[in-house]
């Protein structure tokens, strides 16, 4: 495979405006692979295969050159960047195992920022200020150094339970909770509280809570901040959210459809829980019923398989009837590696989500419904549909 | 499964104005669905899944009630359309076996209407006139016998070989080379002509030539008549028009989509010689390259397995590239029941096509390419898109 | 489909000696097939297709016919056996509905001899002795009535949880346990002591306990009886049996075999209940590991999927690793129904296990390892060779 | 994944005899396979996976040790066999690319031992003779430079079209056909004969005629030669050969078997040829009828998609019927590494081949079933009885 042109888009003339993508989560698969790739893509080395932005629809948006986006994040863990690296190619077969050492440099530029991350507040913590304070000293600090335009900051940290109890449904409850404590507050509501009050662009590419909730909405509009979510689409909810709409269109009746999700990386490992699990079953659900206005069975299941590592295989089962009471069936498996696909989408989000604030927009960004299994600002799932509400907000002609 | 309401197309208020079905294939398994199924719906015993204009989004447009339908067609053949029936429930299981004794008034009715066809012109032939006033005659004799006010003839009868020569590009010409001969013409082609010339409406759900010239075209347009085509879009090809956009909107680069379906009934013999499988294989070609914008591999293989019956098995098999040279694949398997996902779409047609001609609309109809793997008059090839065509023809808002 | 002989073993000559079949759970699914295939092969009107003793190897042996086999059975439910094959024949399309007239007066003859069912013995019960006499009762009356040879009883009801506390270890342990309480007694065991103490046959087709504790296998030697189990190997395990030597054979390391059954019938749902699941996942667990020495990770995955009725859908991935560290994968799809194949291994495993009782054998009848998940006398799981087995011990060449 | 023990066979003890492996075909992937192989198993660095002969049942059978074979080989290409091993490292991600570097000096051995190869004789040509001539000299001069105790002939050269007329019955008849002209005499004929007229082991890897003709068995016997064949059973005909007696043993009737290759290897692109298929398409016809015992529809299909590189994907799909008529299937996905499965096959050939050397057997060796799709001397495709039948000639308890 050759492609034709070296991507307009990775390479910027004369003196970029710098601008950051903090990545919570930092020493992860996710974003050891967008460290990866930014700097295979910007050196010309890799095509930005797998980036939206970088499609024949796209490419003449104007958007942040990948050379000037600064990488930076928090994280909780202590493997390298680049261990993380070496193991993703030399097990998992992602990358040639000679592209780490290409990259090197950039890798341990990332290394360099990336700062101890914060964990969630139980109802007793009475330390949430300072906690919050922590996250904003590290991102003001990051912004400075490199004399940032704009920062995006995107969680790519493990899925966190859902909620035991609901949070504040406004700015000032919740940061009454946050300060004086009495509910508990996930780590990802933190970041994003962190990140919108200081006008900054937040996004969530997991299925924790992070900003979808009516307080952070408040406050991202209060401070000027945009942010979108959650939960990537990468994978087996991708695939639906393209096939669903044919069953509608010829109206074939869905009786059932079962997906079954193996997987072998940390995420798969947290998903073991079945609490954790719980959060990831529910945002993989409603694409299904939203889009074919009925209920069938369709229970999701996710497995963890050591032996796959980063590898993520789905079985999807659709048992349908057409007329006369027949009974056919469609199945689909999906062989995909799931940083590999999150990745790119994640350099997508950074510029986009950079446009935004760029444009003086504020609050849930629904026109990137597209890039998620759970909109927010949004409840529209069929993916044609949200890839046409992406090019109109951004000016481009569909055909 | 229960269904909500009785279909409100199925029935008519008051004493409708009858319209005309006419098959070309009148004695083979997808014309014995559309009878037994038109029958079955128009009774209430089966409900209208998989007809696309019984579906949410449709259901209001003003369109000929079922039961306001005639029957009639040619064939070649003389197994009964009872008898087919009969081998398509006990066999393949298609339906319960005892709906056919339900419904067998209507099918002798079909019965009753069907006429010997012809066959195509070879190049030395000189009687083409006469085959084409023959048609005409049955067709009109149907229309007068049942006063109907406008008739959709239907294509339903085996794939043809692609064309030997190309045929003349104007009516006239086209007109000339049935009468004085010379040149081969298909069967296909003097059934379209026979219909356009009445003023009628012609579609063609197979990949045979039908109206697919320039020449038919003119004379549609001349006579103010109407077609649609061509091959129905029932399998395979309909996946891939749900799934190719996918890889598009995500900038994932396809190497390679390989299709193999098998089948058991007559189509599927007749496609066993090569020649008449080479007009399926095209038929089916453009629509993976005309969505991505680029060509990958993609042969489809179409092979003959008696056992199957009725049922078709289609795999597909597709590799692409992510983000740093990675590999990944998808894998479909679709179990359908060919004529059980195609009766619908003929009845759809009858209805669409009759509104068209109600409405004073000539020529080729871009609006019906959703039916289709190689539409008339349009190259969209994106299913989505092409329902949004037909939704905005029909003036329903696509929400 | 044609087949070349009327099969031998199922019809008699002269006046056959009249043996019994017994069914524990003969208002379901598999009892309701049993009984049809009986009734249709020994008419004649089916072929003994999924018997093995019908097939080229084993068709000579001198076993039972089927028109001499009686049937009875015990049930706690109350739907009749012809509605349970109606419903089979409409909604699941098992066989063709107007089977079920055809051997009407078949399925009434059952329906005569189904007695109520008793319930497990929970620790505090102290009538165990009056259950389990009652059960002898019923099967001593049948016997009598139609003046059997021989009996065999067979497990076919739902699945039970797994043992809450180990049973006593021996033959009086038991026997005091059940007429004095103190220990939970699951109805299978109950059923499995009343069928042997009689010195009938006893055969567990389900992943209950049954008969597959010490104290049993002492009485039934005690008491000249046979018995067989467990968990008849219909689907998903019967191929790991026959594939995972391939791997051993090719010295290939298995890293993962996932694999997932989806079905939707009774059974199915009673499996919804994690503590139900547990039985027969664990039933399912050891083929693998025991073919190939090692233990590769090998979760199994069984899901309710109602639209599915008694159809089972089983998805097996394989990852393995060859040489060189290279990954490789097979998958299996299985899509069958459930009664359907469990039919004519019922009526395989009442001759055999009645051609040992009759030959006098006693105990665990290891040589009928090839029927089973969980094999009672034999760790061998290798199907071929558990043929090989069931060959030897009835004398015939392998070859 | 550990191991647990380095494998005994890779390493021999004090000064082993050398043996010699010569690869028809030397520069293809197989073959370079082969090499990188044997080297990284032989230094330690790789475990045998893969090969039969290190596996638990063999490990213990007296064989050459793998650091005791050398290698060299004909071949009519000229990409260097280390520009063959990049290729697949870095495309193919068959292996690490960094184990090319490691295995360096073998494989630089390897190349030095490489001759040009000859190829098929047309019915004109005179110099059969000089071509056997040469092919011997080469093999002599091998075994001489490196005082081979035995060598071992293995084709793994690209598949020959099916023979146009048949060859001479007898040995003599060949010699002269072979010196005198009037029949044309494949590439493949002629290495075969050329090593069994020096008393080598010769194997046929692949379709071709090679040794399977009663010509060259005679040839063998008078030599005291021993031959084995013929093409390697790697992957769907594995699978089919593991599964088929499932539906034997079950009385299951297989309707249809339909199986579907694509691959993307060079011996892919000659398969594209239809006369080159063919002879792929009938060594795999046999397996499945063979088993069954009667004759399903079992289309094979093999096609060309070239980013499939060396990876293969097999799709089968089986009907089977089951009780009452129902029907029910199975389908099976492979994705395997063509060269990574066939090269230790070819490893564990040379070693057993050369045991009978060294043992005194001639002609043909049936006990070698278990490695072919059409075996040489045996009609016998049952794999777990094929694997008997090697245990039992090795003098190895199957349990």
């Amino acid at each position: 495979v050759t492609y034709p042109d070296p991507p307009a888009a990775a390479r910027s003339a004369g003196a970029p405006e710098p601008i950051g993508l903090w990545l919570v989560g930092a020493r992860g698969n996710v974003a050891t692979v967008v460290a990866v790739a930014q700097a295979a893509i910007a050196r010309g080395i890799a095509p930005p295969v797998g980036m939206a932005t970088a499609s024949a629809a796209l490419r003449d948006v104007a958007l942040a050159p990948l050379d000037a986006i600064r990488l930076g994040g928090h994280d909780i863990g202590d493997r390298g960047v680049v261990d993380t690296a070496r193991a993703l190619a030399a097990t998992d077969r992602l990358f040639d195992p000679t592209l780490v050492d290409a990259v090197a440099g950039e890798l341990a530029a990332l290394e360099r920022e990336i700062r101890p991350g914060v964990t969630a507040l139980s109802a007793d913590d009475r330390d949430g200020a300072a906690r919050l304070a922590a996250i904003q000293r590290d991102l003001r600090a990051f912004a400075d150094a490199h004399r940032l335009a704009r920062v995006v900051v995107v969680n790519v940290a493990s899925t966190e339970s859902p909620l035991a109890a609901p949070l504040p449904a406004t700015a000032a409850g919740l940061a009454a909770a946050v300060r004086d404590g009495g509910v508990a507050v996930p780590a990802s509501v933190l970041y994003a509280y962190a990140a919108l009050d200081l006008g900054f662009g937040y996004v969530n590419f997991t299925p924790s809570t992070g900003s979808s909730i009516p307080a952070l909405e408040e406050l991202a509009v209060a401070r000027g901040a945009v942010h979108a979510g959650r939960d990537g689409k990468t994978g087996e909810t991708l695939l639906k959210s393209a096939l669903a709409p044919m069953f509608a269109v010829r109206n074939l009746r869905v009786l059932s459809w079962f997906g079954q999700n193996i997987l072998g990386n940390p995420d798969g490992l947290t998903l073991t829980d079945p609490a954790h699990r719980g959060s990831k079953e529910r945002s993989k659900a409603s694409v299904v019923p939203s889009i074919l206005g009925y209920a069938p069975e369709a229970p999701v299941r996710i497995d963890y398989v050591g032996a796959l590592g980063d590898w993520k295989i789905a079985w999807d089962h659709i048992l349908f009837e057409g007329l006369l009471g027949s009974r056919m069936s469609l199945q689909l498996v999906w062989q995909g590696a799931d940083s590999i696909l999150a990745a790119p989408l994640v350099l997508d989000l950074a510029r986009l989500v950079d446009r935004a604030l760029a444009r003086g927009e504020t609050g849930a960004l629904a026109h990137l419904a597209v890039f998620f299994k759970d909109p927010l600002g949004s409840d529209e799932h069929r993916l044609e549909r949200q890839w046409a509400m992406l090019l109109e907000h951004l000016g481009v002609d569909p055909r």
